[in-house]
């Protein structure tokens, strides 16, 4: 048997979403979003998070990512981000193609998260002589990181606030918003717009959906032509992200939020990776590289044992830079016996 | 009844289509088109047109034409197109986007068509003095044009002839390029790579699918990092759109293209269109403003008739610009009946 | 003798230019626009427009006129001008490169002039629909134009009004200003603020510079971070406009207004111009294309015509596209003599 | 009396520079870098370089280094240099908007420098996977360094070879080349083509010309439309950058590298820093912060040792960052009372 580990965004699609999809399929729609589904994107997703919020349906969240960025920072402007984040090492280069130019600024600290202070001293670091240097911009944090640790509501506080003290606007990279508020327990806008993010790439795909990501933004003054919604729009068409079935994605997104669908199946990918978890933590030499928090599992062993895994039939991916780190990643359609088969295969 | 006749974007996916994708929702597969649907995507798309083709599924036909046109544009190049090609009106500057300031330079002619003269007399006039202009760099076509029109074999070898002779590159913009094989009854080698195209934006969502389209390279010598494989699979992830979950595109692409699904579609809307053409034609006042030749059917009547359409629970559109002319399309799913009731209501 | 009236872009800098440079070479001055010719520019000029002006010096007419364009209109932008216009022949799309692919849309006239109802007309026949199109934002017009005429403050007040009307900015590409200026014997005002330009590329290398252009802006707020002034300050920088001496750009700016020497510099240009154009008038055979009015003159002759000019060892350009038609640029060092020289070939 | 420090950009013109302009104003000249004076600049560099040599004159350092990169660089390359480098940190993402979002990697070195080593470092750190990272393509050597030291030509040898070996293309951003050529003793081939640099921003204006700088192409085979002339013209031309009376750049070039004129002024430069920097190692309290090496002495002291030299008319540089280092910039123009002075003062 082979077990699948090395991404949730290998997985299916969950039977609600596809069964969304084929509802949507009735008869003729209109086409570049003004159909039912997509119109209904606004009011679902303002209701969901508890304030006014605009969505923007579209296919990947690296579009959503570099959407966002280059609405809000000029091509003279720099954005701030941990040196892990997908924006900066697994886009090759979209937000700056986006963006004509910005420029990213990596942030170290560890476990995948930065806190305000850093941002602070970043900000200081790069600090130029006017018109010759970048202007600082814009945050982007990532929620659940690439470390599968998870931000607290006040650290995201204190890191937007640090923003909005220096005039930067705060992004959050969501591709797995419904790992970390399924972790967290908390409401959704606890560690989004209460907590200072502008706007989020709201992640669907790797939790379930098929190809469905949305771009949300926040307290948006919805002033026409030259406002925020405008920009992220122009963007969207003018990179071809605005589909003319746009329906599909939308039913997705609406099925997606409909009575906790997501959050349940995040839960369920939580639980799984907490499972072995416990198992690493409990095996005499492999070891847990960061706190386990949402839905992956990044273990220090031996290359000897991770070719052990392998030959197991079990699928992960040795991280890259040696061969002694490991990814495990759990999703909405991990089966109980496939975790338990890991564990298993771990403690051999 | 509400009947829609407003666009082909419009129409649901076929159920061989949606079937398709239910099943590639079977367990895992790799992530960004390393699954197994999109890796046989070369080998089905070769078969087809009967050459080494190169294919790129991604999911607008707008993105299709933009990686294809920078993929071989410099910035400082010219792209040749007729005066209403959708990539000049209808993408924003997506093509500009991506060719980080290429130009589209319109050719006019008569029923949405062009011809290798009036190619060569725009490349003549826009001629400009080495380094201070434009350097003509590719021609594109539409087929079916933005008319309802077909390019015949001949006429699009005339076309690519007069190019490869300027030393540009030819692009099709295939996004109702079912319709015109269709139509035609030819091998889609004929109005393709035989024809002398190198790269074709090949359109199925407009004809039955969800959200697929292809980028197919021609005859390309794959020479690795500097190819123009790589350029446009660079582009295809820059801009965002190469999806984590690609293999949903692919199933939909194989299954479109399998026992000529895709031509059996495109029949059906041409011999709708056909119908309702023939009634126009027989029609005392309405007219047609284009030869009937695919799917579309441009009508010059009075405002006060294509109001009596619109009170008959007929959806069309009013072309823009005056209130005089209108288009109606006909899809894979258009009912006979729907086209019947058409023709009626016109007669009333 | 070699005699050059092929364009004043080949003209040597005048005696009081090259004083002004030479007195500027004394000691040291801070660097980057920021020495003492350079901050007295804002005030020189709003002197002499009779408006609050702010300047910024550059030292070619191409990146003035990219640099206005940029900072005025989004990528999804379109930007009117005249068919036969510089910056859409001559500048290899500097406008779309530094406008990250803005769309330049062309209007015909004659006389190198187009009208404020053909301003509209191309308006409406390029009006879009919604975030699908261009977005109508700017107008660019030509004083004195490419066919050596020269606009009426009357007919630029009526287009700029147009433009007002429809939210256009306006800017005027014054690569030959003074000889407009000159020509109409009005204030310089009164064909640029007063009539509704914005912005203004205000050219001296032409008319007795070495090379000295500044982009003006007219009645700016003043407001800051995302001001006007600001994002061409970006843009100066960003594109390698930001000299570190551009004390010898201002001071030849300075010099170039102080006590009118432009004005006397371009009258004197225009009247050689006049001269030579009075004898077309009075030739046989050839013709004027164009009404002379500024230091330009088009003239229509046989291709034996103006090889018997050429053989005169008279310099000047055939006009592309033909060989019956020439252009003969007079400027500030066009000796008196030569002009008779000219005549007198032209009778022989 | 004010004695400026601050930097060599803000010195005068050499008197045999402004000499070289008033003769190239002479009479007409073709334009747009068809004169005399730009045509014979190939000849004259090859000359001093001992090979093959494509010259194009531009008016800044930032235009010469952004056109180097971006014409050896995709949109999805990246490009290594030392942190401190004026690319990354003083143009204001120049090379970025040139270069349609290529991304600049820093690198960590002592005295300004890095080595082969760390670039190999570097290359690994940031080694991706596949399309969706960027891809290594040039690296950027600065000499003299931002720090005032000197490149051994055994040093850049090692980082070209290094670089070569990777498929890295070299460039060096020579804004002081003349004052490490002159502190080396070597030949100008032995620090750029001979140590396998391919493109060379040779700088001019900072060392007694008014506003010239060239970039270098070293060896190009002149492949003609598709080659590396052909695509830095182009970015040349269409960034706004190609002078109409383009002699003027060239004249100073041409005069710059006669007779050693370049390399007299330079050691001049250096033989003052070296004096000064003799002052700063005998002095108890202030220390050199790095070798000086060239023209540039970077003093660690207290912030009231400064403010005394500022009291006593002295003009230098704090540097960002503190209250504890400045810079001490000498130029082909400081005189030898000066020094003195300033040495005096440091003293006092």
């Amino acid at each position: 048997m082979e077990m699948n580990f090395r991404s949730d965004n290998e997985s299916p699609a969950a039977a609600a979403i596809l069964a969304a999809i084929q509802e949507a399929n009735l008869g003729t729609a209109w086409a570049y979003a003004e159909d039912h589904w997509s119109e209904r994107l606004d009011s679902a997703f303002s209701e969901l998070f508890g304030t006014n919020t605009t969505v923007l349906p579209v296919s990947t969240g690296t579009v959503a990512n570099s959407i966002a960025l280059a609405a809000v920072t000029p091509p003279w402007g720099s954005v701030f981000c941990h040196r892990n984040a997908h924006i900066l090492h697994d886009e090759s280069g979209a937000p700056e193609f986006f963006g004509n130019g910005l420029r990213l600024v990596p942030i170290d600290g560890p476990n995948g998260k930065f806190t305000a202070a850093s941002l602070q001293q970043a900000i200081r670091a790069t600090e130029g002589h006017g018109v010759h240097s970048y202007q600082a911009s814009a945050v982007s944090l990532t929620q659940s990181t690439e470390s599968g640790t998870v931000y607290q509501p006040a650290e995201i506080t204190a890191i937007c606030e640090m923003a909005s003290h220096n005039e930067l606007v705060s992004h959050l990279d969501g591709a797995r918003f419904g790992n970390a508020v399924a972790a967290l327990g908390c409401h959704p806008g606890d560690v989004s717009w209460r907590a200072g993010i502008n706007l989020l790439s709201f992640g669907a795909s790797k939790n379930g959906c098929m190809a469905a990501e949305a771009l949300l933004i926040f307290d948006d003054d919805r002033s026409g032509a030259d406002g925020l919604r405008e920009r992220a729009e122009r963007l969207r068409k003018r990179s071809g992200h605005l589909l003319s079935k746009m329906r599909y994605v939308s039913a997705q997104l609406l099925a997606y939020i409909q009575d906790d669908l997501w959050l349940g199946m995040a839960r369920h990918a939580n639980a799984q990776a907490a499972l072995f978890a416990a198992a690493v933590d409990a095996h005499p030499e492999a070891t847990l590289e960061y706190p386990v928090e949402a839905n992956e599992v990044f273990v220090r062993w031996t290359a000897a044992g991770f070719r052990r895994l392998e030959e197991a039939g079990i699928q992960f991916l040795i991280w890259p830079g040696g061969d002694d780190l490991a990814r495990f990643v759990f999703s909405h359609c991990t089966l109980a016996e496939e975790t338990q088969a890991l564990c298993d295969a771990l403690d051999r």
